[in-house]
């Protein structure tokens, strides 16, 4: 089944606004095990409007637009889909009383133009509005496109949101496909080609999956979907068996996430020392409910001063090693550790950028982290590429990793 | 001049990710006096790719991609357009010397599907790629459609925003309308609603600029739209006037630039103690390149012992009045300060929720944020709404706006 879905009004198209009614929907259908095959924006022009509902017709069985149903003139939706499917409008008594009582309830007299919302097409039916006065428009298939469902929503969120779930649902369940199942799972410290390459030959052998690999700075996802849990089980087994320890999770959660569980599983605590990260790995753990349970603080020294005072580091071991370096990183570890009584202690130091950045003698992008736990202290350094952000977020969430590493 | 702009890959068809790129391309075009006509997301499937990019090359003057050019099995962007187009690919020899260099500089072989990245349509020219691998690929009309440019970017946000800023405007701008000019002020720690009714006289004064209000958890901002300096000159004095303290910065500037902006004036430093924010507001102030000329480092004490030892408060003091108190937040202000040596000392307790947090006894929502200076110490207090993310995102933003007003 083609669904596609299309936004309509000119403040889409410009900057600032994005239609976020179409998440919703891809959500709502996806539990149905449907899918949509297309989204569009498109503004409230007329000839655009004609030319992209025509489109539709032509290759959709379901056509989902939200918007452009309201009472002023620009709100063309419903009647440029009249014009589209041949279908004349005619006024249903039974929407003009809906407007009429939504006005009383509010002592307030109806403008003469909200009564445009009371006229209906002649071959679809009205579905009310329990949140305002404009109802939804279905087409279950007109005599000139038989084949093509037609679905006209508002495009205030909650009156779309009210009208799906109250009056369309019930419509589309008999057409409802078979649940199809996601697996995802979250990969770290992982270049996405080399993922790419590596996960190829198991990808061959499930081939009756859907796969898509997603990369982000901090880290790759691998995405499965199908409608065989069995399938998908599998899949996930062989995954564990080739990533090993390079996988951080399966479903839903992130490095952060798998760090605070592995910490509070086994009754452990973390405090973080940041330089280069600057704040970022304490505010990626502390955005995580309940993340105080098991993270004790952080101290962002991102001055010499803040290093010496907060970690009260030794100051010849700055003026031997400076501030980007293994033996400095090693030794804020440790010192955050040790201040916090913590299990484990997490540090970073680097030179983000751009050139002035006085952290030390580190070329651009040169980033150094260390785990310091109850047996021994690890590090490790990287060179990343990017910008000022992309090197921050990445050393923060490659961290986090080395921490999630030797919590295993 | 018809413009349309497609976002290709699976992911934003389904719920959890919106296409932000042609939002940022929308602002870009519109400085340039051009818009966009249509937006549309398709998936990584190959027939939906044909016939969207086929309909999109009939239909407009040029038409943006985004996404599908990584080095992956399912990146199948450019070698659709090419055989829509019917362009083959021819392998660039620069193409393939810019991606050996940029894994040289990394110190790694490229892995060989990355070299699919060097093949380039014929009567295309490769856009080099400053932050990535993909080159962006232009053509300025094609033999098969004479009238049609088709511009083709990487999804990552950096990498396309880079490319068209560097390499794209250039080309576009032979083609640009009269240019039309935003004037953009910021306004912190204030509501959406408040800031509409006391700018609505100034708004109906200056009526021939074209205004929006745009709020965020952080901050508002009041954008006007005009072709003429001296409108916007205008208008930019009258808001000045009308907001006073309450306008943070004209311009393309944030509440944290202004912060950094004001202490580097002065050659005064900041330190920060964090326990609701929890590492947020160092983050903030360290993603601006430089921000280590004043800003020193945070106490991010996420619990009481983090208060304790990093910021050495007596313990009586936490027993006395709680964790999320106006004393604790006092003393945190002051401590770091005093502890770090800086000019200023900026601190921040609270309850973001869920109720598990064991941060005190303050309800859900309450926050403290106070400011320590060489006179004296100010503090606030304020009952915030909204989800965890939302209640420290904005404690963060207006703690670092009372320190704005103090600086003032």
């Amino acid at each position: 089944m083609r669904i596609e879905c299309i936004a309509i009004g000119t403040e889409l198209l410009t900057t600032g606004r994005l239609d976020t009614n179409s998440l919703w929907i891809a959500d709502r259908l996806s539990r149905m095990g449907l899918s949509l095959h297309r989204k569009s924006v498109v503004g409230d022009d007329l000839e655009d409007m004609q030319t992209l509902f025509r489109e539709a017709s032509l290759r959709s069985d379901l056509v989902i637009c939200t918007g452009g149903l309201g009472p002023t003139f620009d709100d063309l939706t419903k009647e440029t889909w009249a014009e589209v499917l041949e279908d004349p409008l005619v006024e249903d008594p039974r929407v003009r009383e809906d407007i009429l009582d939504f006005y009383r309830a509010r002592q307030h007299i109806p403008p003469e133009s909200n009564f445009k919302q009371a006229m209906v097409p002649s071959q679809a039916q009205a579905l009310r509005n329990g949140a305002g006065t404009a109802p939804g428009i279905y087409w279950p298939g007109t005599r000139s496109r038989p084949q093509c469902r037609v679905l006209l929503l508002p495009g205030v969120p909650l009156e779309m949101k009210q009208l799906w779930e109250q009056q369309f649902e019930p419509l589309l369940a008999p057409l409802a496909q078979q649940q199809v199942l996601t697996l995802r799972v979250v990969v770290g410290s992982t270049a996405e080609s080399a993922l790419d390459e590596r996960t190829r030959p198991l990808r061959a052998r499930h081939a009756q999956l859907s796969w898509t690999i997603l990369a982000s700075i901090t880290h790759v996802e691998l995405v499965a979907r199908s409608s065989d849990p069995a399938a998908l089980e599998l899949a996930r087994q062989d995954l564990q068996t080739l990533l090993g320890p390079d996988l951080v999770c399966a479903g839903n959660g992130s490095i952060e996430e798998t760090v605070l569980d592995l910490l509070r599983s086994r009754g452990e605590s973390l405090a973080v020392a940041e330089s280069v990260t600057g704040g970022l790995i304490a505010a990626r753990l502390t955005a995580i409910p309940g993340a105080s349970q098991v993270f004790l603080g952080s101290a962002v020294a991102y001055s010499a001063p803040g290093k010496l005072s907060l970690l009260e580091l030794p100051e010849e071991l700055i003026q031997t090693h400076g501030t980007v370096s293994e033996a400095t990183t090693r030794a804020m570890a440790e010192a955050v550790r040790r201040r916090l009584g913590s299990t484990w202690g997490l540090a970073t130091t680097g030179n983000a950028g751009p050139t002035e950045d006085p952290l030390g003698p580190g070329a651009l992008g040169t980033v150094f982290m260390a785990v310091a736990g109850p047996q021994n202290t690890k590090s490790i350094h990287y060179t990343f590429p990017g910008a000022r952000s992309d090197i921050q977020s990445r050393t923060a969430a490659w961290g986090m990793d080395l921490l999630r590493r030797s919590l295993l």
